[in-house]
């Protein structure tokens, strides 16, 4: 067996899962974000796939196994060739013809429905597959966490409308919920963007890991949790004067950002001030406001906009369009551009904005009389301790690992690419679509985020690579060789995944290297307990040990294996 | 249950597999060479890949999960990012990085081994993998049989000498036969070109169909098999005169093949000429003469000259070497250019030659005189009817499909990358490795190509996507239809994969459906046989049908199928 642990790993491993599939030869890395998975990690994910595989078999999905390699066709049918950016990867083959690596597999699934539904008597329908995805991710980081290449178990739903999506997308949900209890994996669900991959609601499903990348908003009163991205919160409250100075400017040498202005003589507080972002949509320049405190959130820009191509303006387009250079800019008087205003400025007085000359702002602005031409969405961030909009209470923040993400995707697919059925009354409809997501390395390693201790992983034991580990004292000791073997043989017999130490190393090696490695029991057949007929059974998760009679061990490994 | 069986298929569907996964409803074109696996098929690869997995395990094979993305490195290492031609599919990232995409695994699993094997204790190991594989080919034909993107073990065997590499290799060669005996594929052993996998000896595992394209050679005396492009034979004996004569130039206008000068006044039949062929092997242009009617192997050529890049040097490089055009070459008297003969021509006299003059030829040719500076080497193609070179009976030729390949890599990857161990003396030593590969999709269709009939495919029991499939004659009737049910939950329970025919179509359509699928068993709940608490249960491949009671099927499936 190759298990090459280590004792020492790379500097740039930051996150715990990381570290300890490094440390427990779990994977070793290929190249930037893809990762070989080696026996200990195949085994884990091989049982990880099969509880995926029994719960998705339990709503009835069918298993498919789609091409990883994507002619460009169905990509460009869809829009997304265009709307995607770098993250899908894309090459020619021989004959110059352009092709895709499997980001996701919506048209694919989509042009196998088109061609072979005809009716809605064929629906429902929810088609699965657990295969190899990439995505040319920026920043690959923290291990097999994100990765540019790596296994996911993708399904789609095929309905005649949507109260048969609902149906679908709930039936998802309960699976998901089914999955990551059974791999000990504690889930959180939030509301989420829908992203590129489009279509109209979505729920992530998150486990809270300091490894994590994505930030989630949770309220403690009601409930509401959602994807920081996509999240909603009340401002804390402002105390405006109840009349307005007229509007005035004044110089502001040197002012360039928030803080400088905070500080300047005659300024004004962060959350008194208005912050403007210009931001080329398309092609086209756009103004947001948010207070000079708030943090502007682009996924909701991207919403919002329904555009895909967005950048923040450059100095020079800034100066071109409104005549000043970032740090002095402003919307007030601003006709030739759209603007948009976050809520919490809705209704404020004697709040100060840059005035669109260089070095100039402006003071006792009041929005609903100076920027009456601007449209209030949310455009921000929310932010631990401010009111949910619902109940009012504190919300929390959390930072969490995204282990699975169900998208209710509408016609948006269907449309695109002409998938129709007949209905009852022979009319051609739209089949209405869903898409669901589980990343396999992901619970892999949200298991480890949620349970190591300092000597090493601490496998649920639906998930371990091994269910026991046999480490004989001294391997060359005939006797304790003859019962480790004659044990090993009959536990795996009974179906149990066992591993035999029989490495001429010393004891304290070998259960460094157990506890490492996670195996929830670890037998050992020292020359005492041997002397009794007993063995010693350890419990990796408590560190509990003692001994049991030879003929029991089974018995009590099935009973805790629930066997 | 997505089956969508088609009357008509594509005209460009040859190959009998082809039209059959296609009209049964097992796959999908995706593009040239890419394939959408469709449940039926699903199945079928699964219990494929189950066989592969028990008899891997069984000679102790470690299953991995390799990235299919691979950075150019490790192929630049090896040498083959240059050696390999378009067939490997390459591409860039966004870093403008180059990347392939897997072809095989030799390079990702030699790093592993370079890393993590120190000593000469830790071997032998065997690691396998089964997985999506790349290759841009040419010409993708035949549906799965020859495609772009396909599914494949892949396993790599490391040793510490030869003789466990030997060892290893024999282990793989059983398994391999036990895999495609369990999979219901009778395979032939032959000998093999080691191509671009580089080492020194390789065994191919083939299946005879006419849908293949790979041409083995035979001998049913000796037991000799090998594949055309390895194969050697003894050519048919030629009588020449005792003496020879000298040497002569006569003029032959408008001769350019070997045909013209057959028919040509005072010229030669076939195989008393030199058919004289002119390659750029590098950089270097050289001659290969065959016996006139015999045909060039490349693949020997490649092997003989040991290089990668070479082709037929065109009409202007032979006439700036030679001083002729093709139609008038010869290897008479050049003393610049390599010259290889092929072994049939040695020893022989009285044969016509091109003079390296346009419209000239040379007679009274005597091998050993006029072309002692030539190498005597095996060039051409085994025919047909040729000598078995071990024992001398005529040589038969066929068709077949390659399933299985294993090779003797030897050191070709350990010493190109640095793979290696500490022998028991502390010495330093490249491990000696293997390679060893089984193609998935080509067991499936090899499986259709030896088991079908004209109402479809009849699958092999241990394959079977189903094991037996209930048609009730009337699906709306109550009664059937309760039954079927019953039956079919019994079925299930005890573990048998079954199929509930439950659509409102005529039990004609329902059976031409179940016949093409190719289900080995089929259960008729009819009325008549139901009135006697009976069923009907017929078998594919026999096609013999007969009344059993309804208490019986479960027993009778179970004896049947052997589980």
């Amino acid at each position: 067996m190759f298990i090459p642990t280590l004792r020492e790993v790379p500097a740039d491993a930051e996150a715990i899962s990381h570290k300890l599939m490094l440390r427990a030869g779990l994977i070793r890395q290929l190249g930037a974000g893809i990762y070989s998975k080696l026996p200990l990690a195949e085994r884990v994910m091989r049982k990880i796939e099969r509880v995926v595989r029994e719960e998705m078999e339990r709503i009835g999905a069918q298993e498919f196994r789609l091409p990883l390699l994507h002619p460009a066709e169905p990509w460009k049918e869809s829009g997304r060739w265009d709307a995607v950016d770098e993250t899908l990867f894309r090459l020619r083959d021989r004959k110059q013809t352009d092709m895709a690596l499997a980001m996701t597999a919506e048209e694919i699934f989509t042009t196998i429905a088109r061609d072979g539904l005809r009716s809605y008597r064929q629906l429902p329908q929810i088609w699965y597959q657990i295969g190899a995805k990439f995505r040319d991710e920026a920043r690959p980081k923290s291990g097999v966490l994100r990765g540019r290449e790596f296994t996911m178990k993708d399904s789609y739903s095929f309905d005649a409308d949507a109260a048969g999506l609902d149906v679908s997308f709930q039936k998802h949900a309960e699976a998901y919920r089914r999955i990551f209890s059974r791999c000990g994996v504690e889930s959180i669900e939030v509301e989420a963007s829908s992203g590129a991959m489009g279509g109209s609601e979505s729920v992530e499903f998150m486990a809270a890991s300091d490894a994590g990348e994505d930030w989630i908003v949770t309220c403690p009163g009601c409930g509401y949790a959602a994807n920081l991205e996509k999240a909603t919160s009340e401002p804390s409250a402002a105390s405006d004067p109840a009349d307005s100075a007229t509007i005035e400017k004044f110089p502001t040498p040197g002012v360039r950002t928030i803080e400088d202005l905070a500080r300047f003589q005659g300024g004004a507080p962060a959350e008194r001030q208005i912050k403007t972002l210009v931001y080329r949509v398309d092609d086209a320049l756009q103004l947001f406001l948010l207070r000079g405190d708030h943090e502007l959130n682009e996924v909701k820009l991207a919403e919002i906009t329904g555009s895909t191509r967005l950048r923040p303006a450059g100095a020079e387009e800034c100066r071109e369009a409104l005549g000043a250079l970032p740090g002095s800019l402003g919307a007030v008087g601003v006709a030739n551009l759209s603007v948009f205003a976050d809520l919490a400025l809705r209704g404020r007085r004697e709040l100060t904005t840059g005035a669109n000359q260089d070095g100039f702002h402006l003071r006792h602005v009041d929005v609903s009389r100076d920027l009456a031409h601007a449209n209030f969405v949310d455009l921000r961030n929310a932010r631990e301790g401010e009111g949910c909009t619902r109940c009012g209470k504190p919300l929390e923040l959390r930072k969490t690992i995204e282990i699975g993400h169900i998208f209710k995707l509408g016609l948006r697919y269907s449309e695109a690419m002409g998938a129709r059925v007949l209905t009852a009354e022979g009319k051609e409809t739209p089949i209405v679509m869903g898409s669901y997501g589980i990343g396999v390395e992901r619970i892999m390693a949200a298991a480890i985020e949620a349970h190591h201790d300092a000597n090493g992983i601490v496998w649920p034991r639906s998930i371990a690579p091994f269910d026991v580990v046999i480490s004989p004292v001294k391997a060359t000791d005939p006797e304790q060789r003859e019962k480790s073997e004659q044990l090993y043989a009959a536990l795996a017999e009974a179906g149990l995944d066992v591993l035999l130490d029989d490495r001429d190393e010393r004891p304290g090696v070998k259960f460094k290297d157990a506890d490492l490695i996670g195996v929830p029991f670890r037998i050992v057949p020292g020359p005492r307990a041997l002397a009794k007929g007993c063995v010693e059974l350890a419990e990796r998760a408590t560190g509990e040990a003692r001994e049991i009679a030879l003929g029991d061990v089974l018995g009590e490994l099935r009973r805790a294996l629930g066997r």
